[in-house]
């Protein structure tokens, strides 16, 4: 097997037979395709004699999104599974383990966590994950700690960042987050009963010069490596358990724009709750989970940060008296504003989150999604400003809280 | 002839005798080598009966600087052409002709520019040249606006930054410019003689706080294709024409580094007319053709890249009122904090300038160190307070006052 071509069923299972040291010579393998076909085939190969499983990811030549097909490039698979293995080597145990990348297939084999949930998926069920705040803020802290100028060799990041140049999956971000949402773009994709807040947004033009400074800033500040795509549905999960998977959307970019995804997606979920709560108290109760949460991932990956500064920062000039604080709170400022464009993307762009998207009730979605576009915009006009954290809580709190008063 | 090695006269000529429609079949040809010999080879080969001549320029695998040696890529001779070859499409008339790059060899034919004069040369002589602003101000205006994400496609543009990764040049920079002259580091030149100011520069925490954020800036902004080393000794120029060479530490970079290395350089050599004017009337004279430069590089510069923003800016935010002006301002604030680090450097650290190093009179020689430590001082302190471009005149002939009348 060598030039590309789609994966069979069958040929998934030879590749994976061929892996050393984990099949028995003779297992019998079965094999099914679990992916939605958009972006990738996803083979689940598993062995019900030895219990053992793995995962087949093959890029597909082409990106599928609401009907929308356009060629993408193959060479995603690599960025993908070099990312992996770089993340792997700095988080053993919060990202799957690699066991093989074929370039020319574009495929990479890796540890099955069939036993993990979507994130995305558990939040909506109402499932808490209580160490999930201290694995994403260690996962946080130490991917973009490590790849960046502070503590990786300053020459060899810069082969990194030639590494992982992504010009077509960064394109795809640039649109759908940075662009498209602030015009009425075709792409767009909202919920015609708040047409009006929309349109509010398109003409609201000291939002968007708030918008060109970050995508300016995602455009050209070559920080750290990114996972890029950070929200609920690239993390697997369990109450013991956290694996970030997905990141072929890695690039070398401001480092707040990881932070903000995982923060902006939290968020959209404590704004669905008002449908996926059962009762008021269950409400109350799970968005205290969430605002909590929201206060460790900050809280810790601040913590852990500094903690790998005041170790291992290599940049000769990084114990310079009060260059941490302010770097601190410039990746704070990133981070809300980068999580407002976020909110907004998924209340007014292409890709949406089911958070919101699956709520039945007509008129809590809609009060969802103007709230979203609300907190966004305050995010993002407020992001410079930001000194702690709790201007991203507060945000939060009072946009519900002006809901129930109003 | 193949495998790299540093080539004879007579091989010169034979590589020069091949680049077609340039000599004839059987001109004369004469070489010389004119380089000095620190980095690379540069042969000067002619034929005196057509009166034609080019440059060969080749990479010499080490790099010796003050007694130092060095190794040093060969891929630097690729990235000069490279950028060559880029500046000059943007800009035929500020930047020789390349007739040929080989990358074995590590070596660039280019058009010999032997009737001009190199700036600094130039300056020190008290020339004027006042097409210089105009031209100066067009050549960064068009490099640096379209290879920036306002002017280029911006997938494109991500194939140059890796094209352009540079890190052993950029190496360079960041240790002479952004750290060495900041503590007692073996690389350091300076006169016995200002080591007290010296030694209060290594003290001063606040001074280097700015230092570690504008060296941050140098390792992360990918803004735009930048010349990296664009100082007086990089231009050949006469009245009438001016000519960029010289661009091996050409990588994606902060745009003010580019403008500030041309301001740093007319302001040292400023601080040399103490010295290099015969009379007073005509130092005052010569300052003022000085500043009248200055100002007028920083207008032109500014009225020519909103001119391009305005027709040519892709980006789709671009022309949201109020960007190019908070973009031009940051622009303004990042040259004049890189000019302070730039003069700064030329006093303390490894490579000086010749404008004041060559200074006969030492207690003019130390007024002016003093004075461009002082200046490189207060303008990395104001530099994101700044305005407007007067700070920076404004500076420079308020630390002139400041000798005359203390």
């Amino acid at each position: 097997m060598s030039a590309y071509h789609p994966l069979t069923l069958e040929e998934a299972i030879q590749i994976a037979r061929e892996i050393p040291d984990l099949f028995h010579e003779q297992a019998d393998l079965s094999a099914r395709e679990i992916g939605d076909g958009n972006l990738n085939l996803v083979f689940h190969i598993s062995d019900a004699a030895s219990d053992k499983s793995i995962i087949l990811k093959q890029a597909l030549p082409y990106a599928k999104v609401v009907g929308e097909s356009w060629p993408l490039t193959l060479d995603r698979a690599r960025i993908e599974s070099e990312a992996l293995l770089l993340e792997h080597a700095l988080c053993p145990d919060l990202v799957p383990t690699v066991y093989r990348y074929d370039a020319e297939l574009a495929m990479t084999i890796m540890e099955d966590l069939s036993d993990h949930m979507i994130m995305r998926k558990g939040l909506i069920e109402g499932n808490r994950y209580p160490l999930f705040a201290g694995h994403i803020a260690e996962f946080l802290a130490r991917t973009l700690f490590f790849t960046s100028d502070l503590g990786k060799n300053q020459q060899a990041k810069k082969e990194a960042v030639k590494q992982f140049i992504n010009p077509e999956l960064c394109k795809i971000t640039e649109d759908l987050i940075f662009a498209d949402p602030y015009f009425d773009s075709e792409t767009n994709n909202f919920n015609p009963a708040i047409r009006d807040a929309v349109e509010t947004l398109w003409a609201d033009q000291p939002l968007k010069l708030e918008v060109a400074q970050l995508r300016e800033k995602f455009l050209t500040s070559a920080q750290a490596l990114l996972h890029g795509d950070l929200h609920t549905g690239s993390i697997f999960i369990t109450e013991q358990s956290t694996k970030v998977i997905d990141p072929e959307f890695a690039y070398y970019g401001p480092m707040g724009f990881d932070i903000a995804a995982i923060l902006s997606n939290l968020a959209m979920n404590y704004l669905g709750q008002e449908y996926w709560s059962k009762t008021s108290e269950a409400r109350e109760s799970y968005r205290r989970y969430l605002t909590e949460t929201l206060r460790e991932i900050w809280s810790t990956f601040d913590n852990n940060f500094r903690a790998l500064w005041n170790e291992h920062a290599i940049d000769p000039l990084a114990q310079t008296p009060g260059y941490q604080d302010i770097y601190m709170q410039r990746l704070l400022q990133d981070a809300i504003g980068f999580a407002g464009c976020k909110m907004i993307r998924r209340t007014i762009g292409l890709a949406h989150v089911a958070d919101i998207d699956t709520i039945a009730d007509v008129q809590v979605k809609e009060r969802a999604e103007r709230l979203a576009l609300a907190i966004g915009r305050t995010l993002i006009m407020g992001h410079r400003q930001a000194k702690s954290f709790d201007t991203f809580i507060d945000t939060l709190e009072q946009a519900i809280e002006g809901v129930h008063t109003s």
